[in-house]
C-alpha cells in the first residue's frame, strides 16, 4: 500500500476479501467492504444476511437491508486518498464521495493484485489440481462430440461432469462453439447442432477450493478443409511459441509478441483480435494481462494463460489455451495432455 | 433523464444496454459503455472482440485490448454532471475522473430503472413463460428429492432440466439447502446429503429470452417436527399476506409490512433478516426493493418478488417466494402452482 501512496484501501472483490480474511462471500448487489489501513488495521462491513459473524477474526460491522450501508461505512473512512477496489460498483463510490467530499477516490487494487500475483506452494498445488480436473472433464466432453449434438448439451455435460468429479462448479460458463460460431471469441453456446466438418472450440474451466482453471482446445469433427487444419496448426504453433517464452525476467508483452508473431507471419494477424492471455487464480481473470502493452515481468509463482486465436468471421475460429506457472528457470504447463 | 437533472449518462449494465440497443453483451472486466445524451443521441463504446458491429443501428466506437479504453471514451463526454450506471466498475469511474477533472460523476441509473420498472405486454408475456417453465422445473427437482441425494445433485438437475425444457440457463446459481443449511439465506449448495426430517429450500430461476424467473419453495422431507410445520405455515401466511397487498397505489413498504407483521406476530420477527422482495425482469434483482424503507408505489406492469423467510441458525430455514405482476386492480401471481 505504501508503494502506491495509499494509507487506506477499501477491498471489495470477493476473492480479495477471501485472500485477506478467509471468508468467501458473493455479495451481488449488496455491499461488502473491507477497510484496510496501511498499519494493518482492518474492519469488515457486511450485510447481516451474509451471516459472516464468527467466520473470521477480523472485526466486523454488520448492517441490515433497511440501513443505508454507505452511511454505516462513511464515518469510519480517513480523509484524503482512499484506494477503491476495481470492481466495486460505481454507485457505492459515488455515494461515498457525496457523503464524504473530503475523500479522494483512487485506484486501489494494486496492493492486492501484486500480493495475489505470486502464488505460494499451497496455491500452486490447488491450481494444479484444478487444471488436472479440467483436463479430465474437457477430455470427456470431447469424447461426447457426435453429429447433431448441440453446443448447449456439451456445455451442460461439462458442468455435470465437473461436479461429478468433485469440482464445486465451472469457473465460467463453458464456451462451446461449433463451426462459424467459433469465429466469435465470446460466442454464447446455443442449440447449434454439430455437423461434419465443423471446427469445435471448447473453452472451459472449473473451481477447486475457489481456485480457477481455464483451458481451450480446438478439435475437428469429421473431414475438414486444408485451411481449417492449417489455421489450427498456426494457432498451436503460436501457443507453443508463447509458452516457450515463459520464464523469469521476460515481460508479458514479449510473450504476447512471440505468440502473435507466429500468427502475423502466417498472414492471419488481423484475425487475432485479443490479448494473448491473462492472470488467473482465485479469479478467472486477474492481474496481469498478457498483452502487447504489459510491461509486467514474469516471476516464479505467477500463473497465467497463453491463448492465441484466429477468428475468421462467418467461417470458423481456432483458439488454443494453456495455463502456465512460472518456475525458477522456465514454466510448468498446468494443462498438458495428449489427445489435443 | 431531465427529471433527474442529467444531460448525459453512461449506460453500462448488460441489461440496460440491451434495453436501449437490442444488443446483449456481457463484457466481464472489459469496458462496455453507451453514452446517452438527453436529446436522445447515443454512442456505444465496445471492445472489438465483442463483435457487435452490425448488430445495432446505434453508432459505435470500437477499441482493442491494447487500447486504453478510457482514453477512447473520455474525450467524447460533455463537461459537468455525468450519470454513471450503478454497477460500472469503480476503476472506470475513477480513471474517467482522472482523465476529465471537469466531469462530476453522479448516480445515473434512475432513468433506466424507471423505464424498465414498467413491463409492457411483450415483456410481461416473456416473464410469464419464464416463470411457467421455472414452476415446471422446480416441480421436477422436488420430485427427485430422495434420501441421500446431495444439494449439488439437485442443483445440477435443476440446471439440466431447465436447459432441456428450452431455457437458456439458470438466472442464478440455484440455491438448494437441506436442514440446517437452510438457515443461511444464501447458502452455497454443497455435498450435504438429504436426511429424513429435513426442511428443504429450493430457490431457483431460469432465463427465457433474457427474462428472469425466480421462486422459492420450501418442502419437508419425511417426518418433521411440529415446529418445522408451524414455521412453514407462518412463512406461507406471510407470503400470502404480502401478495394480498399487491395492487396499484400501495407502497413497497406496505407490502413488506404486511408480510413482516405475520412473522413478527408469530414471534419470529428477529429471524426474518432480509427485505421482503425485489424487482425482476432482464436482471434477477432490479429496482425496486420491496423493503421497509421503499416509498415506491405499485403501478400496473411492475413485477417483483414476495419472499419472506424465517432462519433459525443451526436448525432450519423456510422461505416462500412468488413473483407478482401488478395489474389494474390487483396482481397476477406468475408462479402459482399446486404442489407446494
Amino acid at each position: 500500500m505504501r508503494a502506491h501512496d495509499l494509507d487506506q484501501i477499501l477491498v471489495t472483490g470477493t476473492a480479495n476479501v477471501y485472500y485477506l480474511t478467509g471468508v468467501w462471500c458473493e455479495p451481488f448487489e449488496r455491499m461488502l467492504a473491507l477497510h484496510v489501513k496501511a498499519d494493518g488495521d482492518m474492519k469488515l462491513y457486511a450485510n447481516r444476511m451474509f451471516a459472516l459473524q464468527g467466520l473470521t477474526d477480523v472485526p466486523m460491522v454488520e448492517y441490515e437491508d433497511t440501513d443505508d450501508c454507505i452511511a454505516v461505512l462513511a464515518p469510519d473512512m480517513l480523509p484524503g486518498r482512499l484506494g477503491i477496489d476495481k470492481t466495486w460498483h460505481s454507485h457505492f463510490t459515488i455515494r461515498l464521495m457525496q457523503a464524504r467530499p473530503d475523500i479522494v477516490p483512487a485506484l486501489g487494487s494494486a496492493p492486492l493484485d501484486e500480493a495475489r500475483l505470486i502464488k505460494d506452494a499451497e496455491e500452486l498445488e490447488l491450481m494444479r489440481v484444478s487444471s488436472r480436473m479440467n483436463v479430465e472433464v474437457c477430455g470427456r466432453i470431447a469424447s461426447a462430440l457426435t453429429e447433431g449434438v448441440t453446443e448447449k448439451a456439451i456445455q451442460s455435460l461439462y458442468n455435470e461432469t465437473a461436479l461429478e468429479l468433485g469440482a464445486s462448479g465451472p469457473s465460467f460458463t463453458p464456451l462451446v462453439c461449433f463451426g462459424a460460431n467459433g469465429a466469435e471469441p465470446h460466442h454464447d453456446s446455443d442449440r447449434t447442432p454439430l455437423r461434419q466438418g465443423d471446427t469445435v472450440i471448447m473453452d472451459v474451466g472449473l473451481l477447486w477450493k475457489h481456485y480457477c482453471s481455464d483451458m481451450t482446445r480446438t478439435v475437428h469433427f469429421g473431414e475438414v478443409s486444408d485451411e481449417q487444419k492449417h489455421v489450427r496448426d498456426i494457432v498451436t504453433a503460436a501457443n507453443r511459441a508463447g509458452i516457450a517464452m515463459c520464464r523469469p525476467g521476460v515481460r508479458m508483452k514479449d510473450i504476447d509478441r512471440a505468440a502473435r508473431k507466429v500468427i502475423e507471419d502466417a498472414g492471419y494477424g488481423a484475425y487475432f483480435t485479443h490479448r494473448t492471455g491473462h492472470g488467473i487464480g482465485l479469479d478467472e481473470h486477474e492481474f496481469p494481462d498478457v498483452s502487447s502493452v504489459s510491461e509486467v515481468v514474469a516471476r516464479p509463482g505467477m500463473i497465467f494463460s497463453v491463448e492465441p486465436g484466429i477468428y475468421l468471421p462467418g467461417r470458423f475460429g481456432v483458439r488454443v489455451e494453456d495455463l502456465v506457472a512460472v518456475t525458477e528457470d522456465g514454466c510448468e504447463v498446468l494443462t498438458r495432455y495428449d489427445w489435443q
